[in-house]
């Protein structure tokens, strides 16, 4: 039997390193989060397929890692299989499978939160910090299993969510990109319905929506120009097209970036007043809430994904990257799949490995006040010491100093040197008639 | 589609008290454990199959849960398996699968040092905290799905790594436990040199060994009487029974409790004096490092499960509680089966699900000295407000304070007795004319 020494395709090994920074990084989130009241729950990786195949995770579902039935049940799948020929591979896959690795945490968490909410409390703030699985084409910096850090909030309908969820979300990023001289970056925040209204009052189609924003959601990598040629290269109205595009660039040349003076002046007749207010207030009150290095401000051309969102949407981009760091939006809907009762829903998400991979590009080094210090025993002549050493290294542990206790290797200059390398600063070579330090 | 609201079978929800808990004792096993000089590391949840059923893991194998194949390489799956009828459901299930879930931390670790031994110090001391998964039938308190806490050492073959690996697990135990006011455990030290002695000593043959240390194992449940009893019915000799059983007799009625006399008494013409010398100094080094409440002592009849130890083997049994909380051993020969070259390696692990069963048991309450305050807003009165309250709670957070803003609910009364149930022991009702405390 041969054995494998790499991690499986497209998954990672983390070195010391690596993890000393991505529990710093998770430290400082949790922390953050814990000062807004987010309480932090655990949802298992593995979900019932059935929940993840409802057409809630879009695109990822396509991405599905599905995990083979065991036993009797596997036997019976195999006999199913067998007996239908005709089946392709999804259709036979499935009948073998009685789980699947979850894609993101929103799933689970409305499935969570209808199994438990006679235990949680109305509003429930829900912070989650797990991995996702997605059987994504393996490239750099995107990996099979990721790390997610989501806050939510089940329960609240008013606009005190969004504030709660980009305020929360800012400051947790702003205190990690500070160490690293990083303090500012862009919180772009728009509306479903908005965006929505701006289609109807161009003339599209409601069944025309879904094409036309996935085109508009590449504004930033083809510009205005680019998206207008694109829109009416798949055959939409060049007179729909140059309103829609109007729009834009109208809003991109008003100085005041105001959401509501621009919803008038677009899609009033399409909308009520409700969500150029909200986006006002919104961004008021986080305003005051963090740091004025960071740029907040309503981005109409602010698309995300996820069709399950309903309302307010927010994306973070920061300078020199052109992936978002975080995102997330209201999504009324979802969690009323779960119960067979709505109930108003809102969550933001933070890119955790992108931060990860900012954080490593700018150089973030431990910042690190522990003092580490090292006894390297000779065995021949102190290993009846060994007692004492111990006992020695026992009590400065307790004090708080980081102690490693290890034999004396016949090549020391190389094993100080290494431990030097690790940070070791107090070093000492125990023989049998050594002093301790 | 109908969504499911519970988690898939076997596998645990954790409210917000549940983690609350679990994170607090991975926070001290993390510090307690990085005092001692362990370093934490990640591998990924999915680990090749190969790698798992290459018999590492025992019994465990039998529990796999296997990931799918995907698109083509499923569709060649498929057609092989639709093609060889005769194959059992356990063959067909491998030709469908190319990953699996790791069902420990051991197997990851070994494939991990054989990956990145160049970039990791020897001795290389790893701390490792992942969820493991096995598709155990479920049953109260056991999951198919568990955090596991694990402490290596590899590249030191001295017993240093013993003393260090059973401080630092009685350490970060008693650190947690002693919340709870239960200051002492056992810590059961014993050696498989040492057992496989014995048995020959007696009279077994070695093909004998691993029945008759299966019986021996159940020495806790049955007694000594029933360990016998049971060998006899196995078709064991009575006369090598006795003399067997008669071993562990002699150590129970031995007030000393010494290794070194036991073996000299036992098995000396079977065994070198080593492994006894090894223990005692094993002991001594150990009990000046911890706590004088925990009981330390040598274990003949300590036989741990996996069949990849070599030499010394630990575990820590508590009272009132039937099962162990934490095992561990020397494995000298694992590492090797990855990277061709053998090295020495010792490991720990701390039954993670198990303590926070005791934890709960126990009534442990988060020690909290944190202030936790909520404002509720009258969203009629108040909303033009809100932006004073969010900064009113910006600066209470800074400072540290936990605070929860929400909408003011119909039914305030029930509203603030959930909040003080959560431990916010400062609320305040805002309308619109209300000065902030």
């Amino acid at each position: 039997m041969k054995f494998i020494q790499t991690p499986v395709k497209g998954m990672q090994d983390f070195l010391p390193e690596d993890m000393t920074l991505r529990q710093h990084v998770l430290g400082v989130i949790r922390d953050t989060y814990g000062r807004y009241g987010f309480t932090q729950i655990g949802t298992p990786v593995m979900e019932h397929i059935e929940n993840l195949t409802g057409k809630n995770g879009g695109e990822n579902e396509k991405l599905i890692f599905k995990v083979e039935k065991r036993g009797r049940e596997l036997e019976k799948g195999l006999q199913k299989v067998r007996q239908s020929e005709s089946a392709g591979a999804d259709e036979a896959g499935t009948m073998l499978a009685d789980s699947a690795l979850r894609y993101d945490l929103t799933v689970p968490l409305c499935r969570y939160y209808s199994n438990h909410k006679n235990d949680l409390p109305t509003p429930f703030k829900a912070l989650q910090i797990g991995d996702v699985f997605r059987a994504d084409r393996p490239q750099k910096g995107r990996f099979r299993q990721f790390t997610q850090c989501d806050i939510d909030i089940i329960g609240d309908p008013s606009i005190m969510a969004e504030i709660e969820l980009i305020a929360a979300t800012s400051e947790a990023l702003h205190r990690i990109f500070v160490e690293v001289g990083v303090s500012g970056f862009t919180v772009h925040v728009g509306d479903r319905r908005i965006l929505r209204a701006m289609a109807k009052s161009a003339g599209f189609d409601e069944d025309e929506y879904d094409e036309v924003f996935i085109i508009l959601d590449k504004m930033d990598k083809i510009g205005m120009d680019g998206v207008r040629d694109e829109l009416i290269q798949s055959g939409y109205d060049a007179g729909k097209v140059e309103k829609y595009v109007g729009f834009f660039r109208m809003f991109r040349e008003d100085e005041t970036q105001d959401a509501a003076a621009f919803i008038e002046k677009t899609c009033s007749g399409c909308i009520g007043e409700e969500a150029g207010r909200d986006i006002a207030a919104i961004l008021s009150a986080a305003r005051a809430m963090i740091s004025e290095d960071i740029t907040l401000k309503f981005d109409p051309t602010l698309v995300r994904g996820m069709s399950y969102y309903t309302g307010t949407i927010f994306e973070i981009s920061i300078d020199n990257y052109s992936f978002s760091i975080a995102g997330g939006g209201r999504y009324d809907r979802m969690v009323g799949r779960f119960c067979g009762q709505d109930a108003p829903a809102c969550g933001f998400s933070i890119g955790f490995e992108r931060i990860i991979t900012i954080m490593r590009d700018l150089g973030w080094k431990e910042n690190s006040d522990i003092q580490k210090k090292a006894y390297l025993v000779d065995m021949k002549s102190a290993s009846g010491r060994i007692t004492d050493v111990f006992a020695r290294a026992a009590a400065e542990r307790a004090a708080g100093v980081r102690v490693i206790v290890q034999p004396l290797k016949k090549n020391a200059k190389f094993q100080v040197e290494t431990l030097e390398k690790e940070g070791y600063t107090h070093i000492q070579k125990v023989y049998g008639d050594t002093q301790l330090d």
